[in-house]
């Protein structure tokens, strides 16, 4: 009997550590799902779009009248919601853009190859002439699909285009009502694109434009933020045990980093989008590309301070150089946080001029101080990292004039309004350890950083 | 009559401009074409398969057995085969995959709804219920498709499957053989996705793990190039004006930096792949990321220095610290050759080790000599910049180690071979500076690098 009942406890076992594990697996799914929405709300939204798009193009299936126009066509009216609705109006515009011309310039020319090949009037003849022509039309166009432009734009629709002709011309084989079919394809495609864009722009937007200014400028702040927290930490830490916790910090801003693809993808979708809110159908996208690459650039040189971690230097020389570092570093943050509000509120850039050329005074009595005899006398050992750091963010106040200069020439170049930011909005900074308040200073006509 | 003269003129001078212009198209066309096919003669071949592919995929409409058999639902090979057909074997396998499983799941569960909605019998209810069904699964699959480690790899599978759902369950509403159709649909898409497969690995295969392999191999070599060419070049432009012109060295490797997507798309297509070459199925793609990760942060580093092109220094300096300085850089650039080498020819790096202590030791000299009293009376002002320098190469010297553990874990993960490279081939590297010749040394039993 042994034998029977060890089996069975097993098995009652078995099924409890089954149950539990599948409870940890679906607590496990729920918190994923909550971090995904939690992360852009945005997404339940798109996601319910999606189903709103599809239910409405299945009427021509549900109401007799449509369906008795359009027959088994509708179906591509289902398969076109499907592929081109994405998240943001400029991709799926780009889409179904891309779509409905691709579909209509094959399908011209898929009747003509029918037509041509239909003149040989043999059963041979004709499927090798048309195999021919699918041949070399589909080898050209997936070529030309390596083009990076081509690629950055048309890709999608190099690939209905391939399509559309090769369904066409081999279809048109055996079907005889070929230009019937392809009329009713391409108005049920246009027909399920329309209804994709016409959601996607009315019902909650999402812009890929507004998430890459949005991006851009935010990515600004955090490397302020960065400069600003670093210099804070670099001497508070150094004066207590001699190490820098950088690696906080660092995480934080991470992200800067890698941020390339998502900027460029988001330029590529925003040249299709119309205007919107502040911007123009034509605003200078590309401008933020140059921008973000400054960004990526001066993060860079940050991260190579990472390097700096461990400094054994006495209190005697940081008491030199912690005035005109922590007060370049400032007057860097400061520029950083003007400059990225500016591109918030789309005005011009008006003080951070200021700021860049304060921190430039700074850091010349920074090298005048590494420079001077005072040091002269000090062990090396003590004195490289730190001047090593300090030189990196020499290089850094040159890569904030020049983010200052590229962002001056997208202000020009989208008709910024005049910088009196201030007078509209009072904007709190997050930063505990300066919270900071700009406040309208009447006197001078624009905003202003006070510290209270 | 001058009126109408001078607009013949001017037609005349029209159509030559226009004919001018169309020339300068035409070759610059050209030109773009021969460069995109120069740059990986690869594509073409790819160009060609798509085009066989879509040619085998036509028979299912020219040979009339076939076309009994399948019907319209021969549409759905070839949309397959355009769809489908990716440049590389992973990405071929990895949305073939997707779309058959996906289309199988999906056309299951369609059947299912269809055959529940059809249980109300009630022409009113049953539109009602299936609208209500795509509407949720639409939206719940959208929103799953956020999901990151969904995006990476299921995402084209996740739009097959709201795609196959929608269509089984509204055409079902109006077609009554729908379980023919499903399983007539599912063969060809099966037979449409298998060809694509079978001709990407049977002719000329581009495999996605080859290349990736092959440019993390190369993203190294490139870094140990610039670390070399930069020690050569600092010291040698240095004495002459006072400058070094590094841009020349950085453009070439701006590529590194750039790296971090291309590594990540081919490492998810990596993993759908089969064995192949010297690569198991299982092999670790992922471990590839990390040293990529790592070559790109030792590559920021170095683009800092490009901060230190200034430099006024006396020859007496440059004479001390030359000697250490460039025999670390050196011993960088062949432990980073042997990395490398290893990499491509899946060995153990073997001297890579040996290169990396004596860099160690070399830079222990020169931290030495630069916190030396040798330097103490010397200008700040010279001292600092050839100082951060030579820190920021210390910290290279650090994640050249790290890049050798990395690569000496691949090597464990994937049993590589006990590295008795040179024993197969010579490897001419072609650095003018230094044409090393990789030689068989039989006293140690293992590759050394010999300077001729």
């Amino acid at each position: 009997m042994n034998n029977y009942y060890i089996p069975r406890l097993a098995t009652i076992e078995g099924y409890k550590q089954l149950f539990m594990a599948l409870e940890a697996k679906v607590v496990d799914i729920v918190k994923h799902i909550k971090k995904t929405a939690n992360d852009d709300p945005r997404r339940v939204v798109h996601s319910f779009k999606v189903g709103l798009a599809l239910t409405l193009v299945s009427l021509f299936y549900y109401f007799k009248p449509l369906y008795n126009n359009f027959g088994c066509s509708a179906m591509w009216a289902i398969m076109t919601v499907v592929v081109v609705f994405e998240y943001s109006v400029g991709a799926t515009l780009g889409k179904g853009l891309n779509r409905a011309l691709a579909t209509f310039l094959a399908g011209a020319l898929g009747v003509g190859a029918h037509y041509l090949a239909n003149i040989t009037r043999n059963n041979f003849g004709e499927p090798i002439l048309l195999g021919i022509f699918v041949f070399l039309l589909a080898a050209a166009s997936t070529f030309i699909r390596f083009f990076p432009t081509v690629k950055a734009r048309y890709d999608y629709g190099m690939l209905i285009f391939i399509l559309t002709f090769s369904m066409v011309t081999i279809s048109g084989y055996r079907t005889h009502e070929i230009l019937d079919l392809a009329q009713k394809r391409l108005s049920t495609i246009a027909i399920g694109a329309s209804i994709c864009v016409i959601i996607s722009i009315v019902i909650y937007p999402v812009w890929a434009g507004e998430d890459l200014h949005k991006l851009v400028a935010q990515n600004i702040e955090k490397l302020g933020d960065f400069i600003q927290g670093f210099s804070d930490t670099y001497f508070k830490t150094l004066e207590t045990d001699g190490y820098v916790h950088l690696d906080l910090i660092l995480a934080n801003y991470k992200s800067v980093m890698n941020s390339k693809n998502s900027e460029e993808t988001l330029a590529n979708f925003s040249r299709w989008e119309p205007g919107h809110g502040a911007f123009m159908y034509s605003h200078p996208w590309k401008q933020y590309l140059i921008i973000g690459s400054l960004t990526r650039q001066c993060a860079s040189r940050i991260e190579t301070i990472n390097a700096y971690n461990k400094a054994q230097a006495s209190l005697e020389i940081f008491g030199k150089l912690q005035e005109p570092f922590s007060r370049m570093s400032m007057e860097c943050w400061k520029a950083l946080k003007e400059l990225s509000l500016a591109i918030k509120t789309t005005t011009k850039p008006s003080s951070a001029k200021q700021h860049i050329l304060n921190s430039r005074t700074a850091s010349k009595s920074l090298k005048l101080l590494l420079n001077s005899e005072i040091l002269g006398g000090i062990n090396m050992e003590q004195i490289i990292p730190l001047a090593s750091v300090a030189s990196i963010m020499i290089d850094v106040v040159d890569y904030v004039e020049k983010i200052y200069e590229a962002i001056d020439e997208l202000a020009s170049l989208a008709n910024f309004e005049n910088g009196s930011v201030s007078k509209c909005c009072h904007v709190v900074v997050d930063v505990e350890r300066l919270s900071e308040v700009i406040v309208d200073d009447q006197s001078v006509g624009k905003g202003t950083l006070v510290i209270p």
